[in-house]
């Protein structure tokens, strides 16, 4: 592969596409790219990013890649769009999240997901209030999709799942399972009663062990803040408070551990697993 | 409370100790709190950092604190030591690890453990091999102490137990589980094998999966690195493989995730809950 001169459209030694080369930092496409830190930005264009050779490698063909940006050193490989970019090693560090970035992203068109297309078959949804930490929510998206877990629902001020730190903890299971943001819980909870879907709340102010509990075959799984567990009114709402069992002096599992913990004891009882 | 100039030895208005101004970036408790930013210094001064009210709060008293900097709005708290430097919001800034630091932190003693000291008692150890995430560090002690863990082994090229992001996210329990560092793994396994602990290494490279497992009174877990597992000689070491049963396209779970359900379940076979 050669390219002459800034902004030129060269083909590829393999045939296969065509490259742009960006050596300015005030390209559109590099300014897109910055503005798509910003979760507003990321609402209104639809898009989000994947950083990391594997993580864009692993990207199903079922999403749309708008383009892909990387240094030099990924020129050769082949990818699921065409559409790639080659920049330098300054401008890549200016746009990736990462301290020590590989050379490469994506920029992913998000996919609109209906409700109604969930399944009815059983299994469980996890229910997500106010949780603040990417990687806290990107470990429990990873173990809810390695259970099958039917949805997830994110509260409004939750973490958003479409930031790069939470792509990157989620290891490529984002694609996988359908996640729907900026839920009003309550109504959700309200929908839930109706199709007769219980509700679990994890949290510490109930005796219920969940050990102890026999879950029906189709439920969902609220976990709350880091900090302060689940809101009131969510609680309230919950069909059901539940607690993981624990023995040491510590009063609580960190959020993750403590979701994933019930997402795999209620896989083996309800026989996902 | 009142200080009237530099450094000045002042009295409390409690009548509990005493305080110490430090207005200076060049004063030695400064230097020496950003000296324990670095590893090689915690391990040479046995010395190690404690951010943030709760987790000063909750350091056990079996503790020794060398001493408490804060800003002034903590002045008129009680803590466990008289010994407390007050400092400006400026100051506390350049020597606290979190973004918004709630300017409060604690200067603690590690703590010697006789490996002879831990119990024969019924229970598990955990393992860690190269894990490198302070937050999956943090989780797994967290996880153990809740199940009453006997006693956590790093390997040499394990992130550091007492670096201030791993402390953090333990939420204090780091002070409640022997935890011993830059163990030789392969020697702990040969020792381990002499006391007849059987040791369990969590990998994908098996079919036997944890809930067909007949697990011993008193056993170890081994985890490993989040990209790479367990190294080859250790598995190669360890009595056993085993997996945790997974069902979606993802390929593992977060390495904090896989160990801490690990605990759990094994904690309820061996009726440790």
């Amino acid at each position: 592969m050669q390219y002459l001169y800034k902004n030129a459209r060269i083909q590829s030694s393999k045939q296969r596409g065509f490259y742009m080369l960006i050596e300015s930092i005030h390209n559109n496409i590099i300014k897109q790219i910055i503005s798509l830190q910003d979760k507003k930005n990321r609402d209104e264009q639809k898009l989000f990013i994947v950083e990391g050779y594997k993580q864009v490698q692993d990207i199903p063909e079922s999403w749309d890649i708008e383009y892909i940006i990387c240094t030099e050193k990924y020129k050769d490989i082949s990818f699921h769009t065409d559409k790639i970019y080659i920049t330098t090693d300054t401008i890549f560090k200016k746009i990736a999240d990462t301290k020590t970035p590989q050379g490469i992203l994506a920029v992913v068109k998000k996919q609109e997901i209906d409700l109604e297309s969930i399944s009815n078959n059983k299994g469980f949804f996890v229910i997500v209030d106010s949780l603040q930490d990417p990687g806290n929510l990107g470990s429990i998206i990873r173990t809810a999709e390695a259970y099958n877990c039917k949805g997830i629902f994110l509260s409004k001020n939750t973490v958003d799942a479409f930031s790069s730190k939470v792509v990157r903890s989620t290891m490529g299971t984002i694609f996988n399972v359908p996640i729907f943001q900026e839920c009003d819980i309550n109504l959700l909870l309200e929908n839930f009663k109706k199709k007769n879907i219980k509700t679990y709340a994890l949290a510490l102010q109930t005796d219920k062990l969940i050990t102890n509990t026999k879950f029906e075959d189709s439920i969902a799984i609220i976990v709350g803040n880091e900090a302060n567990g689940i809101s009131k009114d969510i609680l309230d709402n919950a069909d059901n408070l539940i607690k993981i069992e624990m023995l040491g002096k510590t009063q609580s599992l960190n959020a993750s551990i403590a979701c994933s913990i019930a997402i795999y004891e209620i896989s083996k009882q309800i026989s996902v697993i």
